[in-house]
């Protein structure tokens, strides 16, 4: 059985593409993580706000740690997004991905995804396939 | 009326976040927009394959040209992108998005995400909201 | 300002599909709805278990309510809905619409639909576009 | 294998729901279906024209016969519908179901429904998990 420890040096510390746009982790458990990114200058649309790619980056990312945090290995077939508001530049965004129903093959997620003032900015639900051990 | 040229200029020029990804403009039209990316070492996940949030990066890059391409400003409400796939790093990405049904204040478009080789990698279909004109 | 009585008399008895399957409003306020349909011999899919247009139908008229309940006539754009367990003949299931976001021109729903006992079987969200007002 | 004939009989004449709307199969091939319903005035909503629901109905039992078709059983996951333009009482829909994408375990089906005067009047798109065979 693997220990948080070990799921976020086999997960977190191997996402490469989250972490280069500064992507931290706040919490993992068993169907659940918790993940902090600010929008900087350099992740903008020609709006000049949050573009849409990085906010659902963020989704996208506590969801693989969330459908992954039980070990086996998840991955995500259909997303939904729903953008409610801007992410201006220096806004910090916490997404949460929450486990909705989980059965052997599939699994369900919702994420949201809200300033660190509280202000929801975007919600995500996820469908993933859950891949048979190897062993 | 704006020409393809001032859109290129005031629109993907202006587009930060998909220009640190290398994302290139290949076709520009109304209603209409291809691009170009390639997942290289730092856009992977924990799998080891393209992260989910660049290939939706990129399918959003088109949807927002595309939807933008007519001169008003436009939206994106929701976003659905199903995963087909995974892009194997050095893989070349074409989205083309398409739209497919325009009225004056909502817009439905699909994106394609297929490799050079034409291999569909992911689609994703996008409904957006258009502001009214200024002036 | 229209009262709740009148807001049922216009939409929920005007209602002809969702009425000729039975499906009966249990609760009416602005941004809200809570509706109720038993799974009945007609209702059901070639594997034996409720069709999943019958349960998608009672999330849409929970939807088509809710978003409409403030006068305003509104639309629904995109539709989402997550199937996670069988409704079985007999089963009374509930759906509630929840609206989570509400712009001028937009408005995002949540619609959970579960067995009277509680049991989730279906989950959804709903983008709909909120027409001009008349006068 | 089973022919085209028995699929029939084992989907087609056992789906329940869809029957007692009068929708009718038109074409039924490996991974496609073309189903054919029209709008009536049991099948309207409070504005008048033809239900969500309604619609949503036939676009999914399109893609329950065209995801069963290839004799093992498939289960919708999740389903995303785009309306883009009512239907009338009285107008004759067309859903076409075809398969996108297929996996050992997931499957990926666009379901376009038009009018019989080839007008689009919604887009859906399923995922659908294939159980595994009983032998």
């Amino acid at each position: 059985m693997s220990t948080v420890t070990s799921l976020i040096d086999k997960y977190y510390n191997a996402d490469t593409f989250p972490r280069s746009l500064g992507i931290e982790l706040l919490e993992l458990a068993p169907g659940y993580a918790r993940m902090a990114m600010t929008i900087n200058k350099n992740m903008t649309n020609f709006h000049g706000i949050g573009h849409g790619g990085a906010i659902f980056t963020l989704a996208d990312t506590a969801l693989g740690l969330a459908s992954n945090s039980r070990g086996d290995t998840a991955v995500a077939l259909a997303i939904t997004i729903n953008y409610l508001k801007p992410a201006r530049i220096g806004m910090q965004l916490i997404a949460e991905a929450r486990e909705e129903h989980l059965t052997r093959h599939t699994g369900l997620y919702r994420i949201n995804i809200a300033s660190s003032e509280g202000e929801t900015i975007a919600v995500a639900q996820g469908t993933v396939y859950r891949m048979d051990k190897k062993g």
